[in-house]
């Protein structure tokens, strides 16, 4: 594949918020789109912890890349994985496959867990990035009842307890859900295991949870949590970490067969591989225009970015994501016009977490600060609103409205176990 | 686990349709009852080739264990794999758990394919038993059509070559999900990929399709499966595989990335380590009463055991597990009331295939034969009503609606690829 003599081709890397809006906002321009991916599906990330707690199905927050972009015709998708890029050729590098030259370059490749080199922690840890990792939790979590169940020996050992690092929105989100799930739907399918000896213990650094949130809302969800029998140690912090065990700076060792990682974010480690400077996370640092320093053909959005705000550096959400996208595409055509370049101004859509049913803090613009039951029904209605494709939101809301009504959860499968047949 | 002094338990070892038939039928007999099974979810298996076309969710055709058997009181459910059972302590043996002593014992392990020892057979075809293998397929058949986008030279090497082996129900049934998924749905999402010259191939040793079906019936499959591209071999069959490449007995070889084996049904391995005899398929020959020669104890049912029939033995079909799970369920009932045991009766609920949309064949009791649209909609609703558990019902119909109006399909996800995250 060369690059067209007519029409410039631009390639974005990456599927995700900000790939997606990058290429919609080409839908018109007379250029030609490659979107490349790792996956053949966009992942919707702030519903994957639903998926690892059994609330929803993995196809329920994925969409296949090819049917989403389908309708524009200027866009072709290449599954494949960056492995870097070649600037002089102008040429992306394909693992197994061959280059893609490209006149525009948008890297939107998201960002990773960051382990912060704690020891045991990026073996035993388990991140929620991508539809594997929400799969293979879930599968953990019932495999470690049903191992339970056949020897409750195991409980002393910390096979009933998770330990959630983080009291970010993620952090705050997991832990609440897999109370609820414990205490209302596993207490039922395992009648003869004492669920309620299941612990779920958040642990976070700092003196309180959801530190980017006003203060009311970090004691609505304090509260909120602690109602749920969630345990929160604040002003701790993981030391080390081992398959059954996971030890606090304090000293406590919790007897843990799960930890979840929702402590610290990092750049793709695709930035690393670009031969451009980055810089705090490992994010690419770029120019108000959202171009990398140096490279007028090329920018970085979303996550894998450090974008300037106006109190500093943007945080990693999707909304930032979509708004750096949609500008890097609008640079991309106000320089195919001859025309100069703009900085991005974000605007600001606020911040939500969700604590559980009918319990969520959400603070929107304007000073707006909802908690409880009318910002859980925000917080449900703005994701089903923005989950791509309508088939998936109709099957997500038939699982939340399932859900609600009965305590049942469907999707407490535990998949990709064992051989396949015996 | 020791067996209860005051109420016998029984051990049921697998929860497909024979041994989830036999627990309900234990429902309130005076009891203890264990269903054993590898994995946390029944799979309906009818259905498994929609999984495997992208035509359903895995989720749509699994249902969890212990959802299903929740309101029962009288069982548990061990999430294990049976390695042996140790007739004298009266034991079954489980895979790095304690074993579990049983009363009555009911054997509901299923099948597996049969490769009858072709070379590369094993290694290269694929089965359709669990739904592993559905996800497996699924993956990897849209894998090879984002390898032929990226480098369309592999088209000639066969990547969009399907084989499928065996001209029964479920081969049937495959090949044209498979000719409709190409043509209706890939077609749309790989614009730039002459998706035309993709081929489902079926390959089939007899002279004729569905051979257990009326000759009309074959007829109709034939005509149908061909008025949608499939090309069918009959009279042929597969000397050896490789990756690439199927050679049939006729000297063609066939250059295909993708064998679908759905040519030979053998018992779950399981049959074989019991320490009893295996006749045919490496199935138990069961006594009239199915219970296992020389062990009033114990009984198999379903796939995995040779029951007699009126003419010659029962065929590998759900409703002859369903039936045969209910008639030893009741003779443990019947023996504990001191009462003789009785022999199976089988009735005949008919046989049906389907073909693609709108088209099916249906031969149900008294001579009654469908075909075409009456048979496609019989198949739909019978199928619809007995999948286990409502909300999968509700999902599985929604997903085929779907399909239906749009000709899109959803599920066409490749899970479970690549690392967490990078």
């Amino acid at each position: 594949m060369t690059a067209s003599p007519v029409r410039p081709r631009v390639v974005v890397v990456g599927a995700g918020f900000g790939g997606l809006a990058a290429v919609a906002e080409l839908a018109d321009a007379s250029v030609e789109v490659v979107l490349v991916d790792r996956r053949n599906h966009h992942t919707f990330l702030p519903l994957l912890y639903q998926v690892a707690t059994a609330g929803l199905n993995p196809a329920d927050v994925a969409h296949s890349i090819r049917a989403i972009v389908q309708r524009q015709r200027n866009v072709s998708v290449r599954l494949g994985e960056v492995v870097a890029v070649d600037w002089d050729a102008r040429e992306v590098q394909l693992e197994g496959q061959p280059p893609l030259g490209f006149d525009h370059l948008i890297v939107a490749a998201g960002s990773t867990a960051n382990f912060f080199g704690i020891p045991g922690a990026a073996e035993h840890g388990r991140p929620l990035y991508a539809l594997d990792d929400a799969t293979a939790l879930r599968n953990h979590v019932l495999g470690r009842f049903e191992a339970a169940d056949a020897d409750p020996a195991l409980i002393d050992d910390g096979a009933l307890t998770v330990v959630v690092v983080g009291g970010g929105p993620t952090g705050v989100e997991v832990a609440g859900a897999l109370a609820e799930l414990f205490s209302e739907v596993l207490r039922r399918d395992f009648g003869r295991l004492e669920v309620d000896r299941a612990r779920v213990v958040l642990v976070e650094m700092a003196g309180s949870l959801l530190a980017n949130f006003h203060e009311m809302s970090r004691w609505h969800a304090l509260d909120a949590l602690r109602a749920r029998g969630v345990e929160v140690r604040l002003g701790e912090s993981v030391v080390s970490v081992t398959e059954t065990r996971v030890e606090l700076s304090s000293g406590v060792t919790l007897p843990a067969h799960t930890l979840v990682w929702a402590a610290g974010v990092a750049a793709s480690p695709l930035a690393a591989r670009l031969g451009v400077e980055v810089g705090r996370g490992g994010r690419i640092d770029v120019m108000d225009d959202l171009s990398i320093p140096g490279r007028a053909d090329a920018y970085a959005i979303g996550d894998v970015a450090n974008i300037g705000g106006p109190d500093g550096m943007l945080p990693q959400l999707a909304p930032v994501a979509q708004q750096s996208g949609r500008h890097a595409a609008r640079q991309i055509i106000r320089r195919m016009q001859g025309r100069p370049t703009r900085p991005m101004h974000y605007r600001d859509k606020g911040i939500m977490a969700t604590i559980g049913r009918r319990s969520a803090v959400a603070e929107l613009p304007f000073g707006i600060r909802l908690s409880g039951t009318i910002a859980w029904f925000a917080w449900l209605g703005l994701h089903l609103m923005t989950l791509v494709g309508f088939r998936n939101r109709l099957s997500v809301f038939l699982n939340w409205a399932w859900n609600y009504f009965t305590w049942d959860r469907g999707p407490r499968l535990i998949l990709g176990r064992g051989r396949p047949s015996s």
